[in-house]
């Protein structure tokens, strides 16, 4: 049970834990915070919260669950403000894409509360947000990420495991290092790579004759172009390092692609394509056999 | 009405055709033709072509409609084996994904029956191929390209035309050459793309880790990286020149994203992400509006 559940900037992720607790009956009050006024009076309109906070320090005055979901870059000033207003019992979380960024921030910020936080990532993201694309089911069957502190004592991450539970996701454990290394492979460079895709054709002069006649494989491959500019910024730069690196490897695959093509190396370029197209095979098969 | 109809290839598009036509009753026989005998003989059991013909040139013998339907790198062969089977009054188009290519390929191979070939291309493709995934509705609402030749006249341009109305399409004029410049950038190149990201995490020794945690932008990014690795080193090969511009643009503004997260210039990086955020909310509003 959650007495006074306090959110941290309710856009899509916020928003939609805010609405899946409160369907479990396990959540007594919700407090929201943010620096979108009008995003915030949508929240209460809707009944995505019971209350505003006109800061995050007010936010977590009295609060047992504080759930941080604002981007990344974001997190250590929340941590500085909040850090003197934290009741001692309070248990932490926040929905960040990256995790080692945030634990030592929240090492550096929160000093010896840092272990009632508990690092998490929700995968469950959209090229939607704001509270307006919140919904109650978007944890459903989907996988959260826990990668938790030394610090942390077992009932503590258990709380904040219970919570995502109870909004019908999967709970898994993560080195957070291993975690950016993961999901700078697996998401922030798709990420990116489609950014640079519309980025490219945009600025094109013509660039309207390229859209017009472009299909459902463009429509995919860009789909996550669409996403929040600030959030996937402060992520690529969190997690920089490994950003960079898979950048590197990638920008190399494809070099290696545009030289079989200019060559006419038909043979290569099969061996490459089927290699891809039978790894994306079995990936499909795999999700959905796990349902996912 | 066609009499005679012969699919030379009978997998997702030349079997989709088939069956839009046939509902449409406006084709009395059609005779399919392939590699793949069980592909065949499938399309016979279900009901999308009344007979196999054993090669090319027995399939086009007594047709007055004629598509060609494999990919790009088998069109010179088809061209070259069916021409002395044609009859005078055949109206021959294709499905390719390039243009120029095929027109010179039925330039050099049709001769002087060249004026009874209409390029054509349909912008309906799936990461699924062969016949089982054919369905009458592929082409329902969707573009058809045609590159006429200046060696068509108005009356066989009508037929094609009527053909691809016929299955609820909407057809757009084109030269071969715009067309294959337009395609190499929204089509052919997101595919290298999908196959190449695919292909780098295949390749890696603990690539079960990160296939394990990929999410849906993973899922909607990598998409076409499951299609038909033939047709698309045919599609790559044909379209050389303009598919080697295009990765060669690509990666050089992935090097310019990649230099902005390794220097953390976020307010450059801040600016490339909007931007094509932007253009893609755009985009995607415009599709909504066209009903695509």
């Amino acid at each position: 049970m959650i007495q006074r559940l306090a959110i941290i900037g309710v856009g899509l992720i916020g928003g939609s834990l805010a609405l899946a607790l409160r369907r479990t009956g396990l959540v007594e009050q919700v407090v929201g915070t943010g620096r979108g006024r009008a995003n915030l009076e949508r929240a209460l309109t809707h009944g995505v919260i019971d209350a505003i906070a006109d800061t995050p320090e007010q936010a977590v005055t009295g609060a047992d669950m504080v759930v941080l979901a604002v981007p990344v870059g974001g997190m250590p000033e929340v941590f500085r403000r909040i850090a003197p207003a934290l009741q001692d019992q309070v248990v932490l979380t926040d929905v960040g894409s990256t995790k080692q960024d945030v634990v030592a921030a929240a090492r550096t910020l929160l000093g010896a509360r840092v272990g009632r936080f508990v690092p998490g990532h929700p995968i469950a993201g959209a090229e939607t947000s704001g509270v307006a694309a919140a919904h109650a089911d978007l944890f459903r069957g989907k996988d959260v990420i826990l990668s938790p502190l030394p610090e942390n004592d077992t009932a503590v991450v258990g709380r904040v495991r219970d919570m995502w539970q109870a909004c019908g996701a999967h709970v898994e454990r993560m080195a957070a290092e291993d975690h950016d290394r993961v999901f700078a492979a697996v998401s922030h460079l798709p990420h990116l790579a489609a950014f640079a895709l519309m980025d490219e054709l945009a600025g094109r002069e013509n660039s309207q004759l390229f859209f017009r006649h472009a299909g459902s494989g463009f429509r995919d491959f860009t789909r996550i172009a669409g996403s929040h500019a600030e959030m996937w910024r402060d992520i690529a730069l969190a997690n920089r390092e490994a950003v960079v690196a898979e950048l590197d490897a990638y920008i190399e695959r494809l070099n290696r692609v545009r030289d079989l093509v200019a060559a006419a190396d038909g043979a290569a370029l099969m061996e490459v394509l089927s290699r891809a197209s039978h790894a994306r095979q079995q990936w499909a098969q795999g999700k959905m056999r796990t349902g996912k």
